[in-house]
């Protein structure tokens, strides 16, 4: 490094000083033979069984700050793009790591964010394989921009998505909504009530894992930017269906919902980042709900809802007394660099 | 789309701004079954026989201006990741598209370089399947940075990578260098001669699937950030052998000689988007060269060098008369944002 401190352009440029960034400070972090080989991709040795097929997402991470409370923009990178192949029934295996950064930003900064980063990738049983380093000058980028980009393997049994999604249907949530936004928003504001406000940024795989062995599974969603209300109306658009949704059943922490009562937001629309929606046979809900209390990741799941034949809303909400209110799909910008 | 002329925070929002501008808008450009059935991760039926192996590669674009002479970073993003795959002898199979927009950029501009972004990938037989859409305020990013992955097939028969360099193995270019990177700098500085100066940017993979078919191939580079100079040097230290280069034998168009000589640049520093270096038993040499020579991207090929036991440089290029100079490895930054 020839500032042994920041980041510079010459880190960017393909040249020594890129080389030595990568060879001393991020490739020891990822420490697997594949990354090591240095070649512009990596070369994996798969197999796969009849009927097994690959699952393949991408996701850029912009979050700002680049800390907050539960976790930062490495350990998001890692479990958002985990959680996209793990909702769609994938055992995640390989992880791409492609790095925008803002000349200035301190050495020791962007490899704590990678060791994080690497931790929860290889918490899930994956590798970082392959990855891309840019150095933008000052002012182009806000510090930090990361893409993970994700491949696995979903099992020949496995077949979730809208398309099985069915009237009748229910709607379970794997534990409280919202922790993630409220936890970026507070930290945003500096609001005192930011003790409390957690995000729940985790890998679903190990809770996942466990819900692929019981029947009755239709499809899965995590529920990242526009929160719950927008996988509601994701699964209701794509089924041509309406869900209903039992208000008091909807976990939702103490905190959070101060928060929005403070500021007028409804949790349901605030971002989770370790937090699902499955949808489930009507038959199967209850072993299902058992299965995720088994796990921690699920201990506070709820079921919230099913879906039906279409109504004049998409979304409805039951409240106290049965009243019903229905639930727009958000429409303007919440809160912008979430994730 | 709330404002029909420009992007707004609210189509990085995850709710119903955001799938209008992907449904109406970013869709329609890549058009396949796949990206269409908009779950988080898109699912591939790909069946590899034995001994295939998967090329996986990312890489993030932040190239200014976002239009240069012979390409966009639209094209330039399709075609760095394409031939990322391309010269580990993969064929592309699937791209992914992640893009990070400045709020205010114009929808017409995004929709014109995603355009050429859908052409050049479809043009080497592959697909964009997946993608992810994040908007952020201005000032927090410039412009536009596309992120691109890729998924490829490497063939059983075929092995490439520093692994086989060896003592006496030729070196091959498949075009004249620098274009990329002159274009750029002329670009930038509107230099008055920018008319000859085109970028190279191109898909190598007709050239390469041809190339494959003819015996002693052993590694090959595309010549992006750092130029002809960084693979030359990663070549010598992988190996641990010594590059000697012919001078004369390094194809250079009059108006990018022009431009070095102007501003005291080396051709050989200089990013090239669409030209491989690429190493070959030296019994082979003559066969590959013809070989790359009956392909409009390869007719400009030269025999440029060889690899020879460790000397006391790394690159040693010969000039006239038989004087021999050093070329170091680049330690500043040439040139920000190249690619």
């Amino acid at each position: 490094m020839t500032d042994a401190k920041r980041l510079t352009l010459a880190h960017g440029s393909g040249g020594e000083p890129m080389q030595q960034l990568l060879h001393q400070h991020i490739q020891p972090l990822f420490d697997n033979a594949i990354l090591a080989r240095q070649e512009d991709q990596a070369r994996l040795n798969m197999t796969l069984a009849p009927g097994e097929r690959l699952a393949f997402t991408t996701d850029s991470f912009v979050v700002t700050p680049l800390c907050f409370p539960g976790g930062n923009i490495g350990t998001l990178a890692a479990n958002g793009t985990l959680n996209d192949l793990v909702v769609g029934g994938a055992r995640p295996h390989y992880l791409s790591c492609a790095l925008i950064i803002e000349e200035g930003l301190p050495l020791e900064t962007l490899q704590a964010l990678l060791a994080d980063l690497a931790r929860e990738v290889r918490a899930a049983g994956a590798l970082v394989v392959t990855g891309d380093t840019k150095v933008v000058p000052r002012g182009a980028a806000d510090g930090l921009f990361i893409n993970t980009s994700g491949i696995g393997v979903i099992p020949a049994a496995v077949d979730l998505g809208t398309h099985r999604l069915k009237a009748g249907c229910r709607l379970l949530v794997s534990g409280p909504v919202g922790d993630h936004g409220a936890a970026i928003l507070a930290c945003r504001r500096e609001l005192a009530l930011g003790g409390d406000l957690i995000s729940d940024c985790a890998s679903l795989w190990p809770l996942v894992k466990g819900m692929l062995e019981e029947p009755g599974l239709l499809a899965m969603r995590d529920a990242t930017r526009g929160g719950v209300n927008a996988v509601l109306h994701e699964f209701a658009a794509a089924a041509g269906l309406s869900v209903e949704l039992e208000e008091a059943a909807i976990p939702v922490r103490p905190a959070v919902r101060g928060l929005c009562e403070l500021l007028g937001l409804d949790p349901l629309q605030l971002a989770c980042e370790g937090r699902l929606l499955a949808a489930v046979e009507a038959d199967a809900a209850e072993r299902m709900l058992e299965r995720m209390h088994a796990h921690p990741l699920g201990s506070g799941a709820q079921l919230i809802g099913r879906l039906v034949p279409q109504r004049n809303s998409a979304v409805i909400v039951r409240g106290l007394y049965g009243v019903e209110r229905s639930l727009p799909a958000v429409s303007g910008e919440l809160l912008p660099r979430i994730c």
